[in-house]
């Protein structure tokens, strides 16, 4: 993990994969390239570049083999992105990622909806896609990232044990980590703590990122409620684009320029210049003309007591 | 403190003085006074219902004493005002309040700015309503809400052990409780949860409330630290309206409807009825045509996995 050096805390960058795919137009493949290299160029180390599904599902995306390939070029970023099955993953590790995620939701009824598969289909794809990196791309990591954790749509509430329970069998499929999502902003800090200790407890070597959407606006509490759990990377999208276009009102991620403000005020080194990545912007505003952006310290600036983390002596 | 009874937080609502106060248009008294009563209605117990200054300086509060009476008459209610000076003391006296709250800034540059005084000149003036209410209201209680706590727009850093001095000489003077406020959006986690736990150690009977602002986005994460310090009181204004005046870009108190959620999906009993309070809403709108209102649970609902907070056993 040698794109985690001199810093405290892991932004991994999602817009572009969260983000875009949620958003109706299409950015050109041009101007993504242009905003991926501007978030780079303020400091973000890991950003999920795409996504590898059907272009007839998600058009949005069908440019992500292209993309991976730039940005693979990006001095200092870590390259990932969201596989939804082998076919996908295939395709991902030949275009050159250094990490892939699988999403898999916690909630069954959610799963038959979102993919179309029981718990035990997902267990075989895993299996294969393991199989697969181990064979051919041992280099390249797999995370699993846990969805519906917090609360799901159609099922309602979803039991912290069935999550512990995937957890296990990802890690037992052979996955490197296990990230936890709140795919539609359900969760709170309570359940943030319980389930993130839980996960670093049973699955030290495991434990993943958290990933949290801003819908009911509980994005940055919860965010310093995984801080105390032990979490070091943390999902944000720029200018709070994104949500899960299976679930109704799962708007937003947690934007990024509101949370490297949080914690770099809070002592936490990032990496991540505020003015660069503000200006960063602007080439989503430039490839998604009229799309609503979202964000308090874009508007607002830094404080005028604001001063970056410094290394802890 | 009986209006404290079956609740874990003492949400006090700050929307018709720290919201209405900054809004260009003054909101009819008539709708004012239908708000607040919504406002009750949903359960909350304490609302500062204005302040007591100069109509001249502020023609929005002009009607303070004549809302102070009535929202006397609504039941489980706790009326608070806002007090910048002696003569405003004698006017809420006069009118009923159960509670002031005297702002004073811990920045020196900031309260010249502010009310032109310098900290001795505010001194004498807390002592000299410290008497009259010990004199002829000994009933009514007294908080001193220092503000510019977590950073100033003109001082720049503001030390904790100036604000811990500042608590203690008005704990010195006589006023019985003292509460942090973040009057420009500057406060971080690391901050709330330093200086409230030491306000709380040092002077464990007055140790008050926590005021904050969300001009950068970090409200709710304030919040979780202040609870982790032990607060239970916050300030927060419907809709999220409210700023001060004097500090351009200090726009927006935290989002009552927002913080309730955050609390009852913690496990933390407000006594407050979400649905109840987002129909106070509609007052808001009327009495502040074209006002710009904020949160995001009025939008998105409530979650599928939410309940109220149950009484810990």
């Amino acid at each position: 993990m040698g794109h985690l050096n001199q810093i405290d805390i892991l932004v991994s960058e999602v817009g572009p994969r969260d983000g875009l795919q949620s958003v109706a137009a299409t950015m050109p493949t041009e101007l993504k390239l242009k905003w991926i290299a501007a978030l780079a160029n303020a400091g973000l180390r890991e950003i999920e570049v795409g996504s590898f599904v059907s272009p007839k599902l998600l058009p949005q995306m069908a440019d992500a083999a292209q993309v991976v390939v730039y940005a693979r070029t990006l001095p200092n970023l870590f390259v990932t992105a969201l596989v939804p099955n082998l076919k996908g993953a295939e395709a991902a590790f030949k275009a050159g990622v250094q990490k892939i995620t699988l999403p898999i939701s916690v909630s069954e009824p959610h799963s038959l909806v979102n993919i179309r598969k029981t718990h035990v289909e997902v267990y075989q794809e895993v299996r294969a896609v393991v199989a697969l990196r181990n064979e051919q791309y041992p280099h390249i990591e797999i995370e699993a990232g846990l969805s519906t954790v917090f609360g799901c749509t159609i099922q309602g509430e979803v039991p912290d044990d069935d999550t512990l329970r995937m957890a296990t069998i990802m890690a037992e499929l052979g996955v490197d980590e296990v990230g936890l999502a709140d795919t539609v902003g359900y969760a709170n800090p309570t359940q943030v703590r319980r389930l993130f200790t839980r996960l670093r407890q049973e699955l030290p070597g495991v434990a993943g990122s958290a990933h949290f959407h801003n819908t009911r606006g509980q994005g940055l509490a919860n965010v310093l409620a995984a801080l105390d759990a032990g979490v070091t990377t943390l999902d944000a999208s720029q200018g709070g684009i994104g949500g899960c276009p299976y679930a109704p009102g799962a708007s937003g991620n947690i934007v990024t320029e509101d949370l490297v403000y949080l914690l770099e005020s809070m002592g936490l080194r990032t990496g991540i210049d505020i003015d660069r990545l503000v200006a960063a912007r602007e080439w989503l505003r430039q490839g998604l003309p009229g799309e609503p952006l979202y964000g308090f310290i874009p508007d607002a600036g830094v404080g005028k007591n604001f001063h970056y983390a410094k290394k802890a002596v």
